[in-house]
């Protein structure tokens, strides 16, 4: 390639960012690349809203094909996020040839595997650096910089919308609810929370991060994956007792033959880094054969470090000189099989309510022992109207059998209620 | 380069943990790369000595003309240290068109401008991501990741050895060179140890780094240093009652069309995360104009830590394709002049002694004032036999100013002496 020639599908908030940066840096940018950076099209079906930056004439169009038809077009940027269209525009500009970039986590976890390979077959490239931690660039470093490493786990803090939530429900003490509704006031959840505060956004996530750690095919779908709607000021509050913060993480670790792959809040001990991981921030651990641990850390989200993640990409590319296919194949395209949730074994926080009477304690260890749960530390919250509030911390435990003493608890008289049932720690 | 041949000079630390990673993990290295990685030959002195990985036979020399005058190699690995005889090996192999990949940040600080343009000429290239921060991939991602971003600042903890003494000392309470010696006998200090304490190792980083992420050459030498010697438990103490950690630190930041660049300890607020990076632990932040803040963290030395940057960097150059120059480049070799210390803005810790007596504290102040140097916070620790110890940390001043007003200070006869002056915060 002796010039970019960009076509930018999408201009919304991330297309935006990256429509600023290639017009108002192009002098940085092509300086550093050593070849032109030329933004040739825009198009979005609204081309009238003022996005805050002057596009030139005949820059801006509706009709996605007026950049996937152009011949002089070799580098497409995809930020119109979502599955469909965003697939068919992927799939149009990997086949003329043109290399993609993409922010688009949903469209690469679902479909990366075929664009790949797509990719592979004509010769192009298809980079999503911002699909993952925004502007944090741990893809690339994955890729590259620690590519003398075998990987052996990824895990981290990969959405912000939930840890903006789960940081305001620890600052006020307010209910998941009341919080997510702030939240969308103010911008930072969708009218549709689902996709965040149900966790798919992290699975899409983690199918790539962990695909490209472990080198191999990871199916978004067999990730277990739990939300945040279900945890109370109650846990939070019970969490600050035992010293601990509430997050939603991505954990994925290789397991001889087999990947532990998990996306569910966890308690997470006040004193290590994630825990002071907080907002719309994200960190993301990867620990090494050879590095050891390191930790990446910055915006997950926004219009501007998104565009520096999309952007990076595109100089990536220029940075190559030469065509073609280099460390960005997924080339080892195997599927690892995927530890059942059942045999993981990790903590438990647990909080259920027993009747305030002797001989409960007893008759709820008795469960927990024969179901070989044992308990760290216990704590009983408090007591009124016949009812007590108690609080757990397991030692480690296979989920099944952790599962089995709960289904045991709720069959005793003297367990009212299993209130919550919260994993701990990361995975060590 | 259809295969990458490389030679190793230098078979102490770091040169055998990457002969283990080039050896060890061969077949992993090469399926990422797509093409041969072979480890033809080692340089040594010494080669006698037991490394901990097994050599096959002839694959040992003490003869580094061995490596430099044989055409087959093309990639050469310096990772002896030092200056000399360094620069005359990487001389030689770029000479010959061999791509160098070093960990050596004293060589490359002193001659790494020299260096890149023998490259240039020669059409081969010279990696050092292992010269700054260790494991850490924070070159790569400057040069490559963030590129799309104006970067305005850097700072951090880059040495590992001064961290890991402040941190002793913290928790110890034990004076500098009581520490140190502890330090030296678990090999965490050479027993030299100048280069470290001094801040020289910290000085030829931050040139590095910053040349990088502000694109221009900057000279180590034109670096404000100071090192750690004069912190005492008094200082540490001080810093705990204040809520503050002292950390080495290294700062850059873009002013205009200067730049402002310096090398010591300073004071860092708890809730800082650079506050919580202790013993041998390295964090960089880079400031970029779109991506904001982002923060690496990792193991800044160490034998493995290290290996894998230097092993990265020829993977780096595999995955490449095509041979020659490209984002590697400082390209942009003009040099930016260095503010004067004295023009530089910074909160002060001040820590002195007066006689305990009526009027003092207003002869202070008049000087404090006279010199626009503003106190935060002042407390009296301890009064005994007619004297008093205060400590106090200033609202952001200019050097000069300080400078001034403890001149001034040392001329009054209530005050006895200026125990300690220490820089506060990271240059906001």
């Amino acid at each position: 390639m002796d010039k970019m020639i960009v076509g930018v599908i999408g201009f919304g908030t991330v297309g935006a960012g990256v429509v600023k940066i290639l017009l108002n840096d192009k002098e940085m940018l092509e300086k550093r690349a050593g070849i032109p950076v030329i933004l040739k099209k825009i198009a979005d079906l609204d081309i009238t809203t003022d996005r805050g930056v002057k596009v030139p004439d005949g820059v801006l169009t509706n009709n996605a094909d007026e950049i996937l038809n152009d011949s002089e077009i070799n580098t497409v940027v995809e930020v119109i996020g979502g599955e469909n269209p965003a697939k068919k525009f992927i799939e149009a500009a990997l086949n003329s040839g043109k290399n993609v970039v993409t922010s688009n986590k949903e469209v690469i976890a679902k479909h990366g595997l075929h664009f790949t390979s797509m990719a592979e077959k004509n010769n192009c490239s298809i980079l999503y650096e911002a699909a993952v931690g925004g502007g944090i660039p741990i893809l690339h470093a994955v890729r590259n910089s620690l590519s003398a490493n075998k990987i052996e786990k990824v895990f981290g803090i990969v959405n912000g919308t939930t840890n903006y939530i789960l940081t305001k429900m620890t600052d006020s003490g307010a209910d998941f609810a009341a919080t997510l509704k702030e939240a969308q006031d103010l911008g930072y959840a969708e009218a549709d929370p689902k996709n965040d505060v149900e966790g798919y956004d992290v699975a899409y996530k983690l199918s790539i991060l962990a695909g490209l750690a472990f080198r191999c095919h990871v199916d978004y779908r067999e990730i277990y994956r739990e939300g945040i709607t279900k945890i109370t000021p109650d846990d939070i509050a019970a969490a600050k007792r035992f010293n601990y913060s509430i997050k939603m993480t991505a954990i994925g670790m290789r397991r001889e033959d087999k990947l532990e792959l998990r996306v569910h809040p966890v308690m997470i001990r006040n004193s290590h880094p994630l825990a002071s991981v907080n907002d719309a921030f994200n960190a993301i651990y990867i620990r090494g054969g050879s590095v050891g641990d390191v930790m990446f850390y910055g915006q997950g989200a926004g219009e501007m470090p998104t565009a520096s993640a999309v952007v990076g990409d595109i100089m990536n590319l220029a940075f190559r000189k030469a065509d073609g296919f280099s460390e960005d194949s997924r080339y080892d395209l195997h599927a690892m099989p995927v530890m059942p949730i059942d045999e993981c074994v990790t903590s438990f926080f647990i909080r259920y309510t027993v009747t305030d009477e002797p001989g409960v304690l007893a008759a709820v260890s008795t469960v927990f022992a024969k179901n070989k749960v044992s308990i760290l530390s216990i704590q009983q919250v408090d007591a009124a109207g016949g009812q007590a509030a108690i609080t757990a911390i397991t030692h480690p435990v296979e989920e099944r059998s952790m599962k089995n003493a709960l289904e045991e608890m709720k069959k005793l008289a003297c367990v009212k209620e299993i209130c919550s049932v919260i994993r701990v720690g990361l995975g060590e």
